[in-house]
């Protein structure tokens, strides 16, 4: 059994990893620390956890103290917020998850351009796995700090990489477009997410500035040994979750229906989380899971690759479970299944 | 005054377009035509027409019995019924705007393999204007038989037409992504459409078959004289009316944000119902209206074109009605503002 | 020609209001009325307004610009601003219908106690019509201000006020449960409203504290005769809007399912927007007019009646326009059809 | 390990009791049976469960085919047809949750007049414990045949019957008003369930005939030892699941929001799924959950008690994992937290 802090709590991201923690045979949850400094309890908090965490807190603890009291963290943060408390706990001794964008990229002065901020942990940038098992297995196992995906990222990369990596699509002019369900958007109420606006709507935002271009730049151009630039427009559509990317890529040579498919299915024989599917998948088909299904055609001269996830399971709090149980050598599909 | 027969009023074009000619000064409502025997009053059919137009019964006429009650007709039926249904019309000496697929391609061999039918009208297919004032309004003025467009084409046709013209972007390589909502499937309840499924769900479908994909290559190859293949990617989207479509194309030279737009509002300075905008907008935007709002951008290497419109109404029943006041010499918004 | 002015265009009621007017062929908008210093324009407060009232600006205006600007008002305000706006227009000869709760209970202890200030007109409390012209048609005519009804109210007075005039159902014990569209709350984003907390969401709020209570209390008793207090429980559903109201009261001896129709019926026989259905109505019934849908059954021991409005028309701006059209001697039904 | 058959796979129950076994750590399942000729795989038939359970086929299995692969079964079958089988499965040795309503009414003949049909097994009729593990537990446990609750009755007597029992309201004159979302409704496509019809749309529906009407009175009536007869108005909510009833009684004396809060936390206090809350419920909260929470208040004459639950969890598959468990003396809890 491992003692375990969630730090951010009170967002999406935190409510679907104490569900799943609440789970998990290995983990037992001791600690989730906030800035709250009247100590709401988790139930109040999030009521649909009520009597089912009805003990946990939300407490303002120091490094210090979660150390005392749990031996692994997941950091669902802010940027820069994130890497601070990382550095913090991993210099105590804890293993860390790091559910923010802080050590997804590599390269420190692209970091600092997307996110406009300085680095607070520039050691580490570079040096930390990209917590996505089906590409960075080996890497997670070992490590200490693994930076947990972003959740567009995972939807682009898993069906996109492989196809690269055999050389069936060509690295320039990717597009990538998807729509998330309105959770992505986070907890904070703002007016683009006040129901009757997002409701019975269906609009593209961040139109070529969305912080995750470059991550799925960086990782499928490391997939493919090639630097590329995707073009990807993010939508919202109106649901909770979900997250659905249609990806068009120009294919190299004759590469047909068969010949995607058949490098997507070669791809994930063996993963226990990846399904690539005959006909187009739904949102729906994942909603709650960490399963992931990817769906590939020939169409004209493009190749169209589509992939379904759960933005808040396998696009975060999820692959944070499944990096943990490899980061602790547990069954990778403890408590995901 | 003029007299209008409504075939295929039980559908959500149906209902949508009696909406509209209830408001319009200028047209009567005289025959609904069906071919349910039993003569129920359409506020049975539309629950949200009771009140409103109470009087009006489904018949099952003949061309002839139509011929003595109307003027003109809107056919809101199936393909090649629709045709059929036209030619009996015109033969009479009716006005037509048909809603259908019928006469929307110009080239009967492409219809007869999209469609999978011999056509019934042979004659005026590639003789009749395609409803689109905003590319087509002189040939429309004069017409007697009017081929209301496709929803998805307005949607794709409007923001890339102009940029072609312009020679901003090129016709090779364009992909037209777009969602949709679920009225876009018609009234007809099937597993795909069952609130369970569809609901908290986003999909594509009819990957590389959408048989608005012929059609939107021949209006843009029209727009453009160059022949042209779109890769065209259907969405269905959990709401109930509106299709946003983003338009990916390759730019040609420095082609910018800016000149991009500034090409739209050219080509739409005077038009009443296309806006061009600077923030990227939503189905919601225009939901219940004839309006069409188009945003624009370059990205990377790509100009990424949006567009928003309502399926039912732009998309269908509004420019219907558009054509009908611009056949019939009406003020071009009437009733539709 | 009337000049309008209209106070809080921002929000859902005052852009309902804005599309209404804008239809109107006697209203002409001349000052939206802000406390926004920087005069943003309508389409920018409300995008679907973009190519429709792109003119109008929300400018910060004193009682005596409005005066100068226009004849008639329309304040969308918060309770206790709205009423000091009416009476500084109302002592400048505008009408003005007030869309606020201020003038509608007629006891100033009871609106003092419930909404908790000191009423900031207290001369006219109690001598203004309540703008419901299914019950006050005739005093509405002739008034210089109208106190337009809650929503909840007008969805539970026009189904019960006609059973008890007709002493079919007993004052005592009278139950509206009724659901209303998140629209209802208002465009200021709150937790409650944020899309992931109210979508696939069904929720009581309010239960036994909403100002509305005393509202359907005091205009029940007016109908009657007789004090009443009615138990009443608002719902949130996850949908954009529409109010429909499952009111139970206890029978009057034998009173059967036909005879409560048939007194509905007959209340309602010459009123435009009311009709008393056969089936259970829906809120989509009646969403976007100005229409209200009533159904009557006897269920054992209890009278159970339905009604169903769109809360944002005929439950705030619909029924706004009807009693300036009432107010002003145009047709009732202008701009509502 | 027991093995497990289902019968009814196909349905929105079949689904989440296939889910919920899935994790079922005692539980394996055995056989799918259909009437379906042609051995679909139980992913094709649920996309959702791809990667899940790909290896189960539907199959049209004889009861004795069965019976030679299973220790258990759930029938999630129309009622009339689930009785049947239960009865050859009970008479082959295995255990039996029966899904439908066939065993819940105690009475043979309100059986008859509510379903129309014939009893299929009027011997264990009004011999069969009642599923609901908080009133019934003892008989559960030993029970071979457990009639499972429907949705609506679950959810209006977890809050009603412990205030019967300790006399604090009336048992005459009791109102359930209650919604549920779609999935209550089947997994057959029907208008009332097409989604641009339900979206967007609340619903009361089956006034005073729903068939879960004497169910609820009989259980209720068993809590307080009188006859009684509810008032019961299902409606239907744009949403996936969930159920909240709002329930309207007569309180005795001077009954307290206090007094009923508290005789429903004693009533609860050792149940593991049942909490007793301080404000009013969201389905939300309880989705996808075994979870039930109830609130109460005293408001004006009436005691109001609201209380959520999953329809598809506690309201039906949850439920009769619930008592699966019970009967095969696992712990109450397995698979549900």
């Amino acid at each position: 059994m491992v003692r375990v802090a969630v730090y951010g709590a009170s967002g999406y991201t935190g409510l679907e990893l104490l569900r799943l923690l609440a789970r998990h045979p290995e983990a037992e949850v001791t600690a989730l620390v906030s800035r709250q400094e009247d100590r709401p309890s988790i139930a109040e908090v999030h009521p649909s956890l009520r009597g089912v965490l009805d003990g946990l807190c939300l407490e303002s603890l120091s490094p210090d103290e979660v150390a005392e009291r749990a031996d692994f963290a997941f950091a669902c943060l802010p940027h820069a917020a994130s890497a601070e408390t990382c550095a913090a706990l991993l210099g105590r001794g804890l293993k860390v998850v790091d559910l923010s964008a802080d050590y997804r990229l590599t390269d420190r002065a692209v970091y600092e351009q997307w996110y406009g901020v300085t680095h607070p942990d520039p050691e580490r940038i570079g040096k930390t796995p990209y917590g996505l098992p089906e590409l960075y297995r080996d890497a997670i196992r070992g490590a200490s700090l693994v930076a947990n995906p972003g959740c567009y990222p995972t939807s682009a990369i898993l069906p996109l990489a492989p196809l690269l990596k055999a050389g069936l699509i060509a690295p320039a002019g990717i597009v990538v477009d998807s729509a998330t369900g309105v959770s992505g958007g986070g907890r904070t109420p703002k007016p683009v997410f006040h129901f009757p606006e997002a409701n019975e709507s269906y609009m593209a935002y961040g139109v070529g500035t969305h912080r995750h271009m470059p991550e799925i730049d960086q990782v499928l151009g490391d997939a493919c040994g090639a630097d590329l630039e995707v073009v990807f427009t993010p939508h919202l559509a109106p649901m909770d979750r979900g997250i659905l990317s249609t990806c068009y890529a120009d294919p190299v040579g004759d590469a047909s229906s068969e010949a995607l498919t058949a490098a997507l299915r070669e791809a994930y024989a063996d993963e226990p989380f990846v399904t690539v599917v005959d006909a187009s998948p739904s949102t729906k088909h994942v909603a709650h899971t960490n399963r992931v299904q990817i769906f590939a055609k020939r169409v004209r001269g493009k190749a169209v690759v589509v992939c379904a996830i759960d933005n808040l399971i396998k696009g975060a709090s999820g692959a944070a479970v499944q990096n943990f149980n490899l980061m602790q050598g547990y069954a990778e599909t403890t408590a995901l299944d």
